[in-house]
């Protein structure tokens, strides 16, 4: 049988999706609205990292253009504030990297086209499905935007929010020296927010992004709302202002008469993500099926870095069990679900567990955030498992989880550190 | 953590899950009302195959003592019935196995015992269940009898019968010779139902297992009715009748001076199994979890053999998660799903299907039946996967799955051998 697959979608669900068919030699075809040269002129498409999880399939598909080693990130530093700050640090196993998608997706895209997959630029509404879908024997759509992704039946066992619980600005800077060691910080104002930092490859090499995710109501809401357009420099400053209170590690890199956006207006995104999921695939008039993946099947909010990954996961499941089945039916979708399961809601339950308990920061949440400080060991197992968020979920399933985790790292330590697990912070 | 696990029932589940546990030095304790010594003077159990799946558990617990070289059987004979009967053979990757549970189980409760597991000799009642759960970290379920299995919700997506649909005449005989290659032998009576008759060990050496599948209002429905104490000569002049004119390539290798039950009067067994499927576990008064596991779970028609398996399947993911957890909770529960699921919804599925369209003999199934005549290596595949449910799943879970798994094999022959595609058995 020569398969013949439909992709909706250029992101790195449908690229990576796309690049591992083509590995196999299926015929495949994605859609989507912009070509490869539109992409230098974007606005700022998000800020990703991929973790080496997703680098690894990106090595396997032949696409790692920007290697590791050179341009990735080789830990976390934390640092949550308060009246008595906590600051520490933990390894990745392999590094991360984040690279603009401006640069990325362009260029897994000429790969795919260089490898004989077919692009269509057309933008396609839910109208265009049946007559897309009788064309292949599978349909699988990555796109959320407009009606393609209302499609897809919202699951509101898995999607505990109505509305973004983060106000976002991210942009691209420049003017931010790199810490002793190139490592993403997270950094935490208690009531106001998270911000990320990750270095991150642009045009013009490495630069910084910075992922302000602000609580609505708290002191820092305001930069998803200001416009740098209106008014740079004020902008700028306000954001100088909130950064030397809020998140004072990333402040004191700043040369402020370096500070910018790192290319220009367009280097800044404000808004907001509710955090979603939907069903994983429909059965289309005539019996095709449509699977979602990617954003189509859960978009989390970026405060922790998994959407691409999760993303390319699936994504390469995706790929393995087209490879597999001859037959495109509900019992393909039951194998791709239950082996992309547990990561993708992994991913999605412990976001959203975050950004609900750093903003209510229950008495476990407190004790486990100074056991990490405590014990390098734990933040480093803690900091590579952003590859694997199945298993951080085994962690903050429930409370007894997160005291039996940290448990694991008490008894092998000095008795003064058994400490952390009677500690409340006086972190409010 | 010094875990201690509470199991209720000591069938296949409870016992290979008791028997893994205490492989790893778990404290833990089996619920049952039977002594060893009261097995050998019971009513004949159930009739089970073990497969070769099931035989690898057996040996890494060190509880092979029939070894399968010796005591198992090859393959499959296969007879269906009708006008122009189809006879044909598959074999077994490895040998499977049947023991007369009187025998196996008191053995194995032996060696749990030997091994430092304990063993509660008491009838419990779902009264009792808050008092036993308190005593442990986790309480396992395995035993469907009584009300103990009523506390785990009833599935209706996976359990389509309201009723029994075979009516069941199992017994252990003596008088039957082997066929030229020691194998089950499964033949079919269209209209009436099926048998499968299995070498199994019993108390004396090697009897045959003759499990009697018969579809209510058929001429066999009489077996499940008619008692053997009441006039023993009597029984066996109606069950030879019957299998002379429904089970042909059986009947031909009766001795009729010798055939009788095996043992003695208790070597029969009558009635009918619902298949059901259960909820995979309830939270308890106080938060423990106790987990559904063997045919709490899942209980199946034992027309294919798969009961024993699967309940050993999910007894030895259970074990290993139990090692690997530190919190018995809904998130330990998904793990446990996530993994069993398949096989065990594979083997429930493919059952079901077969009860339902062995007697409606839809045109896919005959096609795919006389594909199986036609195709050794069909044959053969069909057979190993008895080890294997949920690929069997994958060729039954849609017409177009059983037409792709026979085309892969026409493709490879010779052109004569298509006419399978086509075919349409004269069966009914």
């Amino acid at each position: 049988m020569n398969k013949r697959i439909g992709i909706i979608g250029a992101g790195t669900a449908g690229l990576h999706l796309g690049l591992f068919l083509r590995q196999h030699d299926v015929d495949v075809t994605i859609f989507t609205d912009r070509p490869p040269e539109a992409y230098a002129g974007l606005r700022l498409l998000n800020t990703v990292a991929h973790h080496s999880v997703t680098i690894e399939r990106e090595i396997a598909l032949g696409v790692d253009h920007w290697p590791s080693k050179k341009y990735g990130y080789f830990g976390h530093y934390y640092y949550i504030g308060g009246p008595n700050p906590l600051k520490f640090y933990g390894d990745l196993r392999s590094p991360s990297r984040g690279v603009d998608y401006r640069l990325l997706q362009p260029r897994l895209m000429e790969e795919f086209l260089n490898r004989g997959g077919k692009i269509e630029y057309k933008e396609l509404t839910a109208e265009d499905v049946p007559t897309v879908a009788a064309r292949f024997d599978l349909l699988v759509v990555c796109t959320g935007k407009g009606p393609l992704g209302q499609m897809f039946q919202h699951q509101p066992d898995h999607s505990p929010f109505e509305q973004p619980q983060r106000a976002l600005c991210v942009g691209l800077f420049k003017g931010i020296s790199e810490a002793p060691i190139r490592a993403v910080t997270m950094t935490f104002s208690p009531g106001h927010g998270e911000m990320i930092e990750i270095p991150t490859v642009s045009f013009g090499g490495m630069v910084t992004a910075l992922v302000i995710e602000n609580i609505p109501g708290g002191d820092m809401e305001i930069l998803a709302k200001t416009k740098y357009d209106e008014n740079p420099r004020a902008f700028l400053d306000l954001l100088l202002n909130k950064l030397r209170k809020h998140h004072p590690t990333v402040a004191e890199r700043i040369d402020e008469k370096e500070f910018d956006l790192a290319n220009g207006p367009l280097d800044i995104l404000q808004g907001g993500v509710t955090p979603t999921v939907r069903t994983s695939h429909i059965i289309l008039d005539g019996g095709k099926v449509a699977l979602a993946l990617g954003d189509v099947q859960a978009v989390v909010d970026p405060v922790l870095g998994q959407g691409a990954n999760m993303a390319s996961y699936a994504a390469w499941i995706v790929g393995e069990e087209i490879i597999r089945h001859e037959v495109f039916d509900e019992r393909f979708c039951e194998h791709v679900n239950l082996r992309r399961q547990d990561r993708v809601l992994g991913a999605t339950r412990w976001t959203n567990y975050m950004l609900t308990n750093l903003r209510l920061l229950p008495v476990e949440l407190q004790q486990f955030i100074f056991a990490l400080s405590q014990h390098r060991d734990l933040a480093d197992e803690f900091t590579d498992n952003f590859n694997y968020p199945e298993r951080q979920w085994d962690c903050f399933a429930s409370p007894e989880r997160m005291r039996a985790w940290c448990a694991k790292y008490q008894r092998t330590e000095s008795p003064a550190l058994a400490l952390a697990e009677n500690a409340e912070l006086s972190m409010q």
